[in-house]
């Protein structure tokens, strides 16, 4: 195993540290918790966001809080869930008067302990908190550590839209229609061409041959749909799209947010060539890009292999898109 | 070799064509040359930026062009310098009358073609055009593609320095005597635990043990300072830092701008991890932050690492630092 590490044990606080460091104005970080803040939180009157899962997938979750988008995130151990102490606390730490969103991924630990948290905060805080659960990956129906789909890219879409509703005072019930509207009107489907290694394992969590690739992986390396030999990026294109594409029945004349994303290790010429590949795909089908993000968003470590996640798009969502975001991993118009 | 890729003889330019997909509005992209412009240049009166080099260092430096940074990036095939026929197209496009500031990094065959097009840019279309060549990297004195040293990561906080400063009005003068500042006040080091693959070569650039590391990297895996063990982040923030303050001879209480620049294949939570090391060193040694950026800047397509880059601070750098840019690979303000 090769990292920039010192313990595996020390992964988490250390790059916490290191987050603190480095964003000073911008970021507050609870080391013992391991919560990130915005540094200028709670905002009174304004719906907060809370989001988190298992560290391993940056700049999500931590690399998204800030002005317009997450007001803290819960940090886990290395592809394991935050536990309900650490959601409780930020949930009472970021409540402004006007209720707390929980933004969670579908995995069976962070459903179970997000579910534990909102109870309690409610129970002892009389926080009022409403949770919505992304399950937005076609690849699985079941998965190794999921009932049900499993979360990925659109969490990073639904945080920033949502962000920018909750910035421009949308109630906790129209923040929570609105998640569970992207949610249900986005879809994703990844792939690797090589398995990243969880530092504590000290090995790489799947084997993988060297002309073999996995499509519809897991954000923590689970299996997919099936392996098969390495294709040109043109016929990957296609097995990513395609799912998404008919899973959300998107029709010739609609129009989408596209999140073209590395899972860690992929370089982003790879990326933007890629994108290339999935824009003519979409233009093929009539289907036209309305905003697009290309870059490493939710990862694995430093597995190679990238993930499209499609977003029908209406004005709405759109227009929150555009709105200003200030956090190290997105960031516009502040 | 496992890459998202279609022929290897391709990756430049379907690159391109994914990046004018994925920026329409901002970025305008010349597929024939290979140039990558800002969609609303040139601006009249301005000084125009033009960079460019081997492609494989993504987001640099094609990603920093926007308001704010750079006017142009002339995109070479991977590891390998544009030619003259790309910089002297891209100096005449982007002249607003105030001349054309080249910044080149210090590679024989970058050297050689920016000198050839900024003379027949002069005697052809009469623009006026400065060289500023950076040669940053303490590593080495003169290296495989290089006499002197190598320009590194000083290259991209120039760029988005002295894109500001040409974004205020300032002369061709003015910006070329500022960038010459900047290269002589800043410097860098940078390491590797694994090698990158350049497609067209299909194997990897060079050989590293499980348990070795290259200190002194370049970015296109040119041998370093030394081999050595795999040591601890905090070991290896000792090597990178140390030589940089003793080479730029830092004293205490002087402020730096630090860039934690990641190599391309190692993932951000060990890049924030590293930048809590390096912000301990400089902590230990009096030496103040001014200003930090953590993340995948100037890389070396997949190649596992990390380089730190100082630059000496004083109120016209930070300010010009602050001031907004809106590009691909950094925006802040717009």
């Amino acid at each position: 195993m090769k990292k920039l590490i010192n313990d595996p044990a020390d992964v988490v606080a250390e790059a916490l540290l290191g987050m603190a460091a480095a964003h000073p104005g911008r970021l507050r970080v609870d080391h013992d918790l391991k919560i990130v803040y915005r540094a200028d939180g709670p905002s009174q009157g304004k719906v907060g966001l809370v989001s988190g899962g298992g560290s391993g997938h940056e700049p999500l979750h931590g690399g998204f809080v800030g002005p317009g988008m997450l007001d803290a995130a819960c940090a886990g151990e290395m592809f394991t869930s935050p536990v309900p102490d650490q959601m409780m606390a930020a949930t009472g730490a970021v409540d402004g008067g006007a209720g707390v969103l929980h933004i969670v991924k579908n995995y069976t630990g962070d459903v179970m302990n997000f579910e534990m948290a909102a109870e309690l905060a409610a129970a002892d805080a009389g926080v009022e908190v409403v949770s919505v659960v992304t399950d937005d990956d076609v690849a699985v129906q079941d998965s190794l550590f999921t009932a049900g789909r499993r979360g990925v890219g659109v969490t990073v879409l639904l945080e920033k839209i949502v962000g920018a509703a909750a910035e421009e005072g949308r109630s906790l019930q129209d923040c929570a229609d609105l998640a569970r509207k992207i949610n249900q009107t986005g879809r994703s489907m990844g792939m690797a061409l090589t398995s990243c290694t969880v530092p504590a394992a000290g090995k790489p969590t799947f084997d993988l041959a060297d002309d073999e690739m996995e499509i519809g992986v897991g954000i923590h390396g689970e299996p997919g749909r099936e392996r098969r030999a390495l294709a040109p990026a043109a016929e990957i294109a296609q097995l990513l799209v395609e799912p998404v594409v008919a899973d959300l029945g998107l029709d010739r004349g609609e129009d989408v947010i596209v999140l073209l994303n590395g899972m860690g290790g992929s370089p982003l010429i790879e990326l933007y060539l890629m994108y290339h590949e999935v824009s003519r795909i979409l233009d093929g089908a009539g289907i036209g890009v309305a905003r697009s993000l290309v870059g490493n968003y939710i990862t694995s470590l430093e597995m190679a292999g990238c993930s499209v996640t499609l977003l029908r798009a209406d004005d709405d969502t759109v227009r929150l898109w555009d709105a200003p975001v200030n956090t190290p991993g997105l960031r516009w118009g502040i």
